[in-house]
């Protein structure tokens, strides 16, 4: 990407092994995130540009001398974050916080949005998936690098628990699988804060028991009437906004949780004494991807949730640009990418 | 109270019963708050004036016909909020959202420095201490009504946990009961940000293993020197200024909680990124004493726990304005009230 709305599709140097920890992956799958186009409506012109993509799954191709966990033909998913697997944040499930990771697509980093990925600390960082790389149930795994373990960490951090009542705003692909995870955590109650058919008809077929097209004073007005005047439990925000975040403060029940997984647009949160009188936690951030693989991946597996319906557009690498496009235009949910 | 810096002590009509549901208590502990000072620092002119006080101990002179729990010559802790303790928030543990509860000293409502209360909702609020209404141990139990359950309720916002690190914003009474309430709580580590060295030895006697006199970014760098780095797993925000809250957030360790119950006096939360890039949960609140006096009472009236040493000063009722002054000027930690 090399500025708002420009990205390219272009020849770089071959991915390779760099350092012992190092695995090199053939990227078999790929997707767009809803972050992306942050950059994607902002990022000031750029003569150097940035390698895009932080969600794939790919073929190991080569390893260094000291991986151990991956080897060569097995299929990966890979974190939208690395990590070393060792460090201290790691052994407490906060991947995202590892002394030795970073992100993809940051100088010396690649992409997962091309053919092939260099992964830094490869043992800690990618999980072996067992199926072929064809294999149909890909949609679904893919979403496993982020967007529903991203959705998981809203529901966790909003202390989503059995017979909760839970709203989630933002009818994004993260909120769709925000929904999704609500109902694998035993919520009762889940209303969908979205204004396209498409999406909130989705958010019903994951489990949203209400849709809410309503926003601001009057979204809040109608989450209170269908909650006994006294708003939910848990509350995930996926969107980023600042009214998305006040909505979701204001549609807390005293005593509940704002689990934030919209990367904030915005420098303070509002409503610090809102929150302080009602009780009203909040919670959330970068999710662990790398922590929530081995928890969620085996009702994936089994078929049980199928959090790759988000996918509602396939594209191959030269796609791309119309990928982005086609997901800021809101024509797509979210675009995977085939290269 | 009459104004900022005008506290006056005057005869009211006696407390009587109004409703079925009230008692009548006859104040024999009383203290000022903390939070009273925002009030005595910044109440703007009022012919009317406010009752103030809402933490009290007393004995019970008379009941409504449908009280049951307490009964005339009960001795009795007041919570700083009456509650039902049958509505969903009070089952909850919620008693601070009761839907029929409220605030002493609000229009119509008693306060407790003064010589007599109408307890509204009484069965839901009171509960009755085992011990003579002059035991040695009135100003630990007195610590029950507020000062001691929010020092609790801000660990508990914190996940305060065996073997944790914890820092203590603040060095006034909230805090230093937020020392004891992490020592209880298992807490290996307990910093202690404060500048006056008679409340940082006691908060040494209460638990603390480290004092930080410094603030602000001299003080953020000193906690991380202190735990290798890294800041702390839970942070107990006792003031309620931003510099404060900005200081906590910065202390927490990444996926770490900030468990706030100063009284904020700040619009937003700065740090909106910051907390979501470090997964650092902002939490607490209004501390519902009334949920904590059963879990915190056994271990002072075993004598385990002495949070009543914050008082470092009693006065009776005409002492009361001298009161106020002692802890703005901070000559005085917290005063303690007998009628």
């Amino acid at each position: 990407m090399y500025g708002a709305g420009d990205v390219r599709v272009q020849e770089v140097p071959d991915a390779t092994i760099r350092e012992p920890t190092d695995a090199l992956v053939r990227v078999t799958r790929a997707c767009i995130c809803g972050s992306d186009l942050w950059p994607y409506k902002t990022m000031e012109a750029s003569s150097e540009g940035a390698r895009m993509g932080h969600e794939f799954i790919g073929v190991v191709q080569d390893v260094g001398a000291s991986v151990a966990a991956v080897k060569c033909g097995d299929v990966v998913v890979a974190p939208f974050v690395y990590s070393d697997g060792t460090c201290q944040f790691c052994a407490e499930g906060l991947q995202t916080s590892c002394t030795a990771g970073g992100f993809w697509g940051t100088p010396g980093v690649d992409g997962g949005q091309g053919e092939a990925v260099r992964i830094p600390q490869a043992d800690g960082t990618l999980v072996v998936l067992p199926v072929g790389e064809d294999d149909a149930l890909m949609p679904s795994l893919l979403t496993l690098s982020d967007v529903f373990a991203t959705g998981h960490h809203a529901a966790r951090g909003a202390r989503v628990r059995e017979g909760g009542t839970v709203a989630v705003v933002g009818d994004g692909a993260v909120g769709l699988c925000g929904v999704m995870a609500a109902k694998r955590l035993g919520a009762e109650q889940i209303i969908i804060l979205g204004r396209h058919q498409d999406r909130t008809d989705l958010a019903q077929a994951f489990g949203a028991t209400d849709v809410v097209a309503e926003r601001g004073p009057e979204a809040v007005e109608r989450v209170l009437e269908l909650t006994g005047g006294v708003g939910v439990h848990s509350v995930l925000e996926c969107v980023g906004m600042e009214d998305a975040f006040t909505t979701a403060v204001k549609i807390a029940r005293p005593g509940g949780a704002v689990g934030r997984v919209g990367v904030p647009q915005y420098p303070a949160l509002p409503a610090a004494r809102d929150t302080f009188l009602r009780n009203v936690t909040v919670s959330g951030g970068i999710a662990p991807a790398r922590a929530y693989i081995p928890e969620l991946l085996p009702d994936v597996l089994e078929g049980l949730l199928e959090p790759g319906r988000v996918f509602d557009r396939v594209v191959d690498l030269d796609g791309v640009p119309d990928g982005y496009r086609a997901m800021d235009d809101r024509e797509s949910i979210k675009v995977m990418v085939r290269p």
